[in-house]
């Protein structure tokens, strides 16, 4: 799916290059129309090791640097993969797009709206597009189901459900020693910290930012247990994580009105022992899907009140992306998910158009965050959620992306 | 499980007979230490379809009342069994206990939290106990999972999820032939108007009003679609009902949160095509259960981040009712729980006991119908949940009920 090795190469920077940042420039060594640059972490080990995945691709050496600002002030990059931690990757993109640069940046949510504000100005005012890489949104099964929907299968939908239910108890509680940076915010926040990929394959399901938007919610956040028995018991009464009051509930439900009448549960459940769960439902007013039960019921399709397997209606609705995707040969991590994400952004570089996931959604999605940990924090109060489009949601269409648009 | 024929009788009524009424009247029709000496319906047909069910089943011939307030002033009742409709159950129920017996109701929610505690302190003042006949507390199911959780399995419970997710489509438009409740309800009220299927074994499981309590809760409504496209397919564009505009929103989610912590999440779905589900969860510090997966997942004994089925579980942890029950012999409706709710009752009338399901389980279950409505109506704000027990929740103990105590 990437163009032929004589055309002209696709120029990039990569920020950040921790565990995620890594994987994603693996999989950008391999695409052969494009080229990486530059790359950027203060961290000289993990520079290294940057580095390292490129040669050992058997692509060009790229430069290093310590300071993104100095990527940022090359003018022979046109856009930037970032992939830094949750309070810095919407400030880098900010100021990629002020350096000229398409940004594609990891998921993240916002802490302040007046943030999500800034990158929507930013890029308002630039002209140059940004991208979350929400990779969920080009899930298989969720690429299907938008498909179905866009064809009218479920009716007119009414409610959906999605989430993040993982249990990271041990990345959590081992933060010290890992320096991985969920601990001190589960250690100072509460509120849906992660709603991207529960929400993101939703609200492009429901056209949010396209004729649809969110426009209020509210949260409510649990008890906080897990990540203090779990230190308990693998890290010991000593351990300061043991002893730590942690802020984050193991369970924050929020629920999100939108302006067309339809309303979204997400579920964050990230710290009690469970199988990984997105939680997914799709519910119109033709039938319903349900990702924990992987089945589908569709009213006059299938038998009476019974549930049928979800796999033969992937089989048969697959989204035209995915058909050409199996045909070309599914590669890279998650599924094939990051390298077919990454593509929709690499287009849009190429062909200096809107990206398929623009920043109108980044700054809603990531607005959920903020609002919810305000909901909780004012006993479940309703926050509105801001129109980040101004009111041009109304009349935005959906052509955004080419064959990567959702 | 009921006393052996030679023992004295418990002596009720019963009043309500429609398609529930008479439902449960053959349950007591079935029982040989029970004596039902009086019904009360308005409608004639169906009391005289009442007394056929006890002249069918070869019991003495009952005394039938146009006008419940008549059967009520027998002084040769011990209780009365009350399946009226939604906005008569607790009223009825105060009136019985005002005449000193004992009221087995059917499940309903409040539509003021006045009646809650008009009901609360009636049976203060009176001194006489009410119970409402929530079936699904004695589900084999919720029993099981009442046991482990009692037992630990659980660990420390943190969230808990269940509904009424049923579709009532064609019971809600043909309102207007069937005469059933359900329309004018639906076509004037907006929130969560059957609580207690779902709440009610979740509220035994977090202990409520005996150590933990429901301190205040969130709700939003979907837009409504379900019954008006189903009447405009069944009934035509011109039937009323297709031309009415629906009060009650298609999904209705509840956030309840406890005093200990816990949140609990309500749906309700009863007006969109879909299979049969209460979409229970129960989780804790040490596990997870789904009704819609059927399984389970226990750390330490499931294989890591694998569900198990819930069957073998069921089988190794029913609860001990539930295993003198099997071996009594199970009977009767909805698989044997209506006839376990009501021996619930009938023995505490004979025993002149308390309730298992009590008052304040009644009131507090009631009153999230309210809430919610009052919730829905000022956009998804929190309100608060009155305690009913004024305080007594904190020292309150389980064991009423004997053997049937939840």
């Amino acid at each position: 799916m990437h163009a032929a090795n004589g055309d002209s190469k696709v120029r990039l920077g990569v920020i950040g290059l921790g565990r995620r940042g890594k994987a994603l420039l693996k999989e950008l060594s391999a695409m052969p129309d494009v080229e990486i640059r530059a790359v950027s972490s203060r961290n000289e080990v993990r520079m290294e090791e940057g580095i390292r995945i490129l040669e050992e691709a058997g692509r060009p050496r790229p430069d290093g640097y310590a300071a993104y600002a100095e990527l940022l002030a090359r003018d022979d990059i046109e856009g930037v993969v970032i992939a830094a931690d949750w309070s810095s990757n919407a400030e880098i993109a900010i100021r990629a797009m002020k350096a000229g640069k398409y940004a594609g940046f990891e998921v993240c949510g916002a802490a302040s709206l007046e943030q999500c504000w800034e990158l929507t100005r930013t890029s308002e005012e630039t002209g140059v597009p940004c991208m979350m890489l929400e990779n969920c949104c080009y899930g298989r099964t969720e690429m299907a189901l938008l498909h179905m929907v866009r064809q009218g299968m479920f009716g007119e939908l009414i409610h959906c459900q999605g989430g993040y239910q993982h249990d990271l108890r041990a990345q959590v509680a081992q933060g010290m020693e890992s320096g991985h940076y969920r601990l001190p915010q589960y250690l100072n926040r509460n509120g849906d910290l992660y709603p991207t990929h529960g929400l993101g394959p939703l609200a492009k399901i429901l056209d949010i930012n396209k004729g649809n938007r969110l426009t209020a919610l509210t949260a409510m956040s649990s008890k906080s247990r897990g990540v203090h028995s779990w230190a308990q018991q693998h890290l010991g009464p000593d351990h300061p994580v043991s002893k730590a009051a942690i802020a984050q509930g193991d369970i924050v439900t929020t629920m999100i009105r939108c302006s067309r009448g339809e309303t979204i549960l997400l579920t964050l459940d990230t710290t009690l022992p469970r199988p990984y769960s997105r939680g997914g439902r799709v519910q119109g007013t033709k039938g319903v899907w349900m990702e924990d039960k992987d089945s589908i019921y569709l009213e006059g399709t299938s038998a009476d009140h019974a549930w049928e397997p979800f796999g033969p209606y992937l089989e048969k609705h697959d989204h035209p992306l995915w058909k050409e995707y199996a045909q070309f040969g599914i590669r890279g991590e998650h599924g094939g998910i990051d390298y077919l994400c990454l593509r929709g952004f690499i287009e849009s570089v190429r062909t200096k158009t809107q990206t398929p996931i623009d920043v109108y959604d980044a700054a809603a999605w990531m607005a959920v965050t903020v609002l919810s940990e305000q909901s909780v924090a004012l006993g479940g109060a309703p926050v509105a959620i801001p129109d980040f489009t101004s009111g041009k949601w109304i009349q935005r269409t959906r052509d955004a992306g080419g064959r990567y648009a959702l």
